[in-house]
């Protein structure tokens, strides 16, 4: 069964990496938002991309979630002593795949074909693939400030500012990177990962061409990332409050109706369960919280059995 | 008595140190060869100048004379596990350097301004100019490869290819940093430092404008990097020898002829005094091998107190 899995940084990448405990290599390939991607240091960097990678490979940061686990912090400890920006966090290691990146970008190649080279050197056998080899910019609108650049709101406001709305610049002319289609198109079922609908997942279903290939899906699974009505990390749930919307397993279902046939939420959730059916999909309850590296394979095992039973 | 030293690497870079153990700092100040500056991963990289901020910070490496102390080599090491080039050792602290320098640059700073402020961030007193804040390349011309980039040449190659000449790529369009013409016309007097006459100190010579006011300083002391026929230290001698004069502190002499009129020779080469005396230079025998931190003490000692005799 072929599985494609959208998704953006800490919580997408911890299913993906119950789903590698599953799935043979071949059958799972994972579409990941590039929207939040920005400059810093002259350097590009791809936040969701560099976590789900790290993630999967094994070498992402266990405490954080971001960043990378024996990570050293000498470089950005200089930076600060020249007094320069130091409010985004890059570590010795996780600064290598910055680097490297940009330089070869700046040699003409595209992220797609970058991303898939330093799979192979982290020894990644799934495949891990930009929602699109285009620019895209996630600037997010707060009521006190206007709009943000969304690393600045993320990392450096620390998602205080209230939000007002999302723009995905540059999203219009973008195209899903090579592969990106093929892989919807020859999906048995596709797997909306327990990420930020607004800021995550959003910007992926905005490439021209992906909603509708996602919508022709005949299995469309998501994930919630709000569980009892928090989200389990990130302004996800701060989000829906701001924007009027109760936070709830129900928002994020609703959020992607006419979208997504399948929908798994926590069991703490199972009084929504019949609010989401009369929205038209098919309801599953149970435990969503990934806390250790058995709740991402067992949370994996009970999304796909929810598939396989759908098929 | 205010002094001025022309300096490249790790020569010049000893020789200031001990300078800067004698002299108040406001009566030092070193311009700094930028002609061997490239750009690596993306960065501005300013070997020569780093070399001497980091000497007199005593933040250089003890063992190399290039490079930080108590470095770690992350990053550079993950740049070698996602096959990126890594014949240019770059260690963590002194990444920073690079990465704060070329942001910097990127916002529209000259190179002399960033020098000044690191050098606050680094505790240095004495003033550090760069020649320079237009980008001059020094180019190897070779027999076998025709034309290599500098770093090509010295770090990629180790030096190996034989050299037919030099060429300083834009530097008659340069223009001497900002307080570098200030400083040699108030100097009582100036140093050639033991650098590379012809890839050191010739592109600080040939910035248009520096030649003519060092020549107009009564007292140009040159101290000689070649020590019995051989270089302390990188490829001086072996350049003289692939340009047909042998190698000496004669030779030395020779090259700087017309423009100095002191010249300091290391004991061993006491026989050339005379042949020296001849060029019309005022010469005297020291111990010129700076193998401890005494030893650049003593000879910035024996240098001035050999310029002083002359004032």
């Amino acid at each position: 069964m072929k599985i494609v899995a959208l998704a953006g940084g800490v919580g997408g990448a911890k299913l993906v990496d119950g789903l590698t405990q599953i799935l043979p290599p071949e059958d799972l390939t994972v579409i990941v938002n590039t929207g939040d991607d920005f400059h810093h240091w002259g350097l590009k960097i791809c936040p969701d991309l560099d976590t789900v990678c790290y993630t999967v490979a094994g070498l992402a940061n266990p405490e954080t979630g971001w960043g990378r686990n024996n990570e050293s912090w000498n470089v950005i400890s200089e930076i600060s002593r020249l007094n320069g920006v130091d409010w985004f966090k890059i570590g010795d290691h996780d600064l290598a795949t910055h680097i490297e990146r940009t330089e070869r970008l700046a040699s003409g190649r595209r992220l797609s074909e970058i991303v898939y080279d330093f799979c192979q050197s982290w020894g990644i056998k799934i495949t891990i693939l930009p929602m699109s080899d285009d620019a895209v910019s996630t600037i997010v609108n707060t009521s006190e400030y206007g709009e943000m650049a969304f690393q600045e709101y993320f990392v450096h406001q620390r998602c205080n500012p209230k939000v007002k709305g999302f723009k995905f610049v540059g999203v219009e002319f973008s195209r899903p990177a090579t592969g990106v289609m093929e892989a919807i198109n020859k999906a048995d079922a596709l797997i909306l990962c327990p990420s930020n609908p607004w800021v995550s997942l959003d910007p992926i279903l905005s490439v021209p061409g992906i909603l509708a290939a996602v919508k022709s899906r005949k299995i469309v699974t998501g994930v919630s990332p709000i569980v009892g009505g928090a989200a389990i990390k990130g302004p996800a749930a701060k989000m829906f409050s701001e924007l009027n919307i109760e936070p709830s397993a129900f928002a994020v279902a609703q959020h992607y109706e006419g979208i997504i046939s399948h929908f798994v939420l926590d069991l703490i959730d199972h009084d929504l369960e019949r609010s989401i059916s009369n929205l038209g999909m098919k309801t599953t309850t149970v435990n969503t919280v990934m806390k250790t590296q058995e709740d991402r394979r067992q949370l994996a095992a009970d999304v796909l059995n929810f598939i396989q039973r759908a098929a």
